[in-house]
């Protein structure tokens, strides 16, 4: 199928695979006769069997973790929102190919796969107070982007993002799609304080208020407010689902992007987890409004997919556990029923 | 120095030696210099600067983690405290050196040397309602094997303990040196429920009400209410801090242990981190007790040093971030202030 509109992204969310049920119940029938008392690895558990299920299969691989970091630049970094220069953006991308972010060291030591794409750097999306920030074929084209971005053998996706401005996208999205205040979704980003960061708050505000008739789903705030960065995210998160790749999301601004999709159609996350909780303040309000619980709580704030690269090494120790562990019978240890 | 007494033991407290200033600014020096917003990576950089003080340089290294499991039987299960019979503890023993249990496959998957040592599994502690459940002899014995089971080239040491009954020592420990009312410190342990786990409250009253006026500070608490694998833990606590070696405590047995150092001398676990938060309930209060916040909130309450072999995957990310980032001179990115 060849995408050329919104509604086929809708079209594509409403024939998203479910999970395979059987792998899933493969995992939790091996659980109970491992060398421990049931339940007490605990989150480990529940991440063996959720990887199961969603990759389909039994069981369970962390051979190969991918991470994929998407950068994009903002119209609306013309409002002072940002206490960088939207020059960084470019800059940390070749930092990215260089090797000396902090996401190149977290992929590094645990074995992970890393590319990154910049999506049109030079042509920033509209300032969101004055336009949609992007036109329906900019944000598609982003969105396939990220949907070629998933290859085969995948065993976890991890999903990040590098763009000056790009928290005050994240800020607009969830008080377009979650309601409450500007003042809650809106945080300090990359270091803004002061009245700067009311600043920020009354782009948001006035952003969302501008969008508001035009925003029926969360496609639309995705187009209206966010950016090619985020655009990307939510079209890997989709192929992922197509092709039974478990994601791990990252920060406020990747689970922004996500949650566009499960504001459209719930449960278009349920193969996704959010690897851990930003310092970002909106960010643990929208975990709770997706209805997830993060696995880390690094006090971290970066982006980049730097929480989801940390938070691999959760699904590695829960899957060796899973597959390496001896059983009562194996061992010769007595169960507690015995 | 040879040990032949808890007062010797309490000598050495008196004279552990204090963190590495210098090696702990220069980490700090070097956190703003790397190519993120400042204190974007958070408990990542109080990590790498935390290794860098207690291990004595930077940078900080994380190449030689090593985790010791120390196992021991218990008296007070004959009072019927555990969901499972006492002879797991020397199957465990078994299945730990055949490679079957979770610490095996989390020290395997994050590069951990592990090595477990029963101590005199066939000769219980004496049931600590009916007298201290070891000689002062026993329980110097039992610190020393721990004192000799820390190697040099030890980057981060894992404690952790294998024995049937011991959360029911744990909870005894914490009864006496933390206050409150026994119910507080008292858990399921391996699966106690109903009329089982108000008899293990029972026992963890009685066995504090009738050591009370013997209990004057920390070690004698270790020595009335705990087991060989706690003295050993607490033992090898002390080497450690001597040797420059960092320590991820595990859960709520490991961490009771330590305990009765920081109870008997504030400050002798501040080379510790408690790796996680164990579900067993009274872990939290303990970790309160001793000043400390966990690294990881997995759910989990296996023991066996289990917490903190996943959490040595934390500390290898941090130390990768902070030795391997590129500076923002380094990197030709542009600085907040620039």
């Amino acid at each position: 199928m060849t995408l050329t509109s919104l509604n086929d992204v809708r079209q594509l969310l409403l024939n998203l695979p479910g999970p395979d049920e059987q792998a899933g119940d493969a995992a939790r029938a091996r659980e109970p006769q491992l060398t421990k008392p049931a339940g007490s690895l605990g989150r480990l558990e529940h991440v063996a069997e959720w990887l199961s299920r969603w990759q389909g299969a039994h069981p369970p691989k962390m051979e190969m973790p991918r991470a994929r970091v998407f950068a994009g630049n903002h119209g609306v970094v013309a409002k002072g929102v940002s206490a960088f220069p939207a020059e960084v953006t470019q800059q940390m991308v070749y930092n990215f190919e260089s090797g000396g972010a902090a996401i190149n060291q977290l992929c590094r030591v645990f074995g992970t796969e890393l590319k990154v794409k910049g999506l049109s750097l030079d042509r920033p999306t509209a300032d969101f107070t004055e336009a949609a920030a992007m036109t329906e074929g900019e944000c598609v084209d982003a969105i396939i982007i990220g949907m070629n971005s998933v290859p085969e053998f995948t065993d976890v996706l991890c999903l990040g993002e590098m763009g000056i401005g790009n928290t005050t996208s994240a800020a607009a999205i969830c008080h377009a799609l979650f309601g409450e205040s500007a003042e809650i979704w809106t945080g300090a980003g990359t270091g803004v304080v002061g009245d700067a960061l009311q600043k920020k708050i009354s782009v948001v505000r006035d952003g969302v208020a501008y969008h508001k008739t035009n925003i029926k789903d969360g496609l639309d705030a995705l187009m209206c407010l966010g950016g090619r960065e985020l655009a990307a995210i939510a079209g890997a998160v989709i192929t992922a689902r197509q092709k039974r790749v478990p994601v791990l999301l990252d920060g406020y601004i990747s689970t922004a992007a996500a949650s566009t999709l499960e504001a459209t159609l719930t449960g278009s996350l349920d193969h996704c987890l959010v690897s851990h909780r930003s310092m970002e303040p909106g960010h643990l309000r929208l975990i709770s409004a997706i209805n997830q619980r993060p696995l880390l709580e690094m006090d971290m704030r970066l982006g980049e997919a730097s929480g989801a690269a940390l938070a691999v090494a959760i699904l590695q120790g829960a899957v060796a556990c899973h597959n390496g562990m001896a059983t009562f019978a194996e061992a010769g240890v007595s169960d507690k029923d015995e």
